[in-house]
């Protein structure tokens, strides 16, 4: 049987603090959208995925290995990338078996910034099950809220996530230790109106105006995909994420 | 009558977000304790409190103007310093008509940094009311939370005070939009388990290990102070504040 040695769970309400903290796991959660995206493409049989911080880097990567390119700048999928940062597109892309390439606004910027600090996960609800049976190995463990504008501002919908996930890995392991955020962000997560206070959020409504309600829908589902994404290499700009399936 | 022109309010769960953020109103949010001991030092009729970000510079503004220095550092008053930084001790404090000197760990840092950027509140529960009336004055409001280790680590007892604040400041304006964190933090502040959230957090744990648990229950008492402490002149390192009572 497992033995979990989970010991400290914090949360970093922006990218900047988890930069600060010392740790052997970090879940990065985007929820609105890019580590949902994630974790529904390796559900869907997605092999590897490079994420760049740059939009650029992005299309120049995708040009070279002849991968399908997902991501979005403000919302939408930038002029030449095959699909958006769309999860619901995710579940039907034809990704089996191959690689593909992402770059976001928020979510891979925390993803790169955070890799080379220690095992980096990407989590959602779509994956929290999954996610949290992985973390319950680590010893210091924390969920980083990937923001908006470039990680500099704090996103609703990633505490909540975050609180969903943190929920999930202090029933799996008896004694974990909580830090302040994490420890509020299971209080609000286990509310009867979750669902409504992340369809509330600034992110979720701007994706409402695109017309991208059917992403929210979907990404407020838990446990759709099985997998937890971790990166296996960096560089600077850059990570490779492959999906371990859980324990 | 008074008619309200907030139009937004925001909440920095760490004050490097607040240094992001554009608005003409910033309260500076440090329960445990600076913002407290600052509100009822000014309800016990102190005339003006110089607060600064090095315990070195404390000391030396102290005897130069021959104020008394309050203070800590660990929770606790450094060598040569007059009181410590208790809310319940400032009570009692000979303050009446005269000046002092505060340094604390993280809020006078907060205090100090956002000083050039707009008016600065202090505020607290115990001056609640007040700094919600004065805010709804103004049209943009961030809500700082001072935060532990410098402003480096988020405090879930800032986050919650500010939840109260923000509470208020909502009930007094109408038609305010609340940024993600500011939603969150009202919908928290308004649980019944509030007290039970504060007594749990981190820094409160700490204070009670060193037998400060007395000013634990004095910071959670609301509005027992009518000032709303607003910083009136700032250079680097420094900050002055006046305790206008709020209209």
């Amino acid at each position: 049987m497992l033995q979990p040695m989970i010991r400290r769970l914090d949360l970093a309400p922006l990218p900047s603090e988890a930069l600060a903290l010392e740790a052997d796991c970090f879940i990065v959660v985007d929820l609105l959208r890019a580590t949902t995206t994630i974790a529904t493409l390796f559900a869907a049989g997605l092999d590897h995925l490079l994420v760049v911080d740059d939009v650029d880097r992005a299309r120049e990567a995708a040009r070279k290995s002849g991968d399908l390119l997902f991501g979005e700048v403000g919302g939408l999928p930038p002029r030449g990338f095959d699909h958006g940062n769309s999860p619901f597109e995710a579940t039907a892309a034809p990704v089996a078996g191959k690689g593909a390439v992402l770059f976001t606004t928020n979510g891979t910027l925390a993803l790169c910034s955070l890799a080379p600090r220690g095992t980096v996960l990407a989590g959602a609800l779509a994956n929290a099950g999954a996610v949290a049976s992985v973390a319950a190995g680590y010893e210091r463990v924390v969920l980083v809220c990937a923001g908006e504008n470039r990680g500099q501002r704090f996103a609703g919908e990633d505490f909540l996530a975050a609180g969903v996930i943190a929920h999930r890995l202090a029933s799996l392991v008896p004694e974990i230790q909580l830090g302040d955020a994490a420890a509020l962000a299971i209080r609000i997560a286990s509310t009867p109106d979750f669902e409504h206070l992340v369809r509330a959020t600034n992110h979720a409504r701007a994706l409402i105006d695109l017309n991208l309600a059917p992403d929210i829908a979907f990404a407020l589902r838990e446990d759709t995909s099985l997998t937890a994404p971790a990166v296996v290499a960096s560089g600077a700009g850059w990570a490779l994420l492959q999906g371990a399936l859980s324990g």
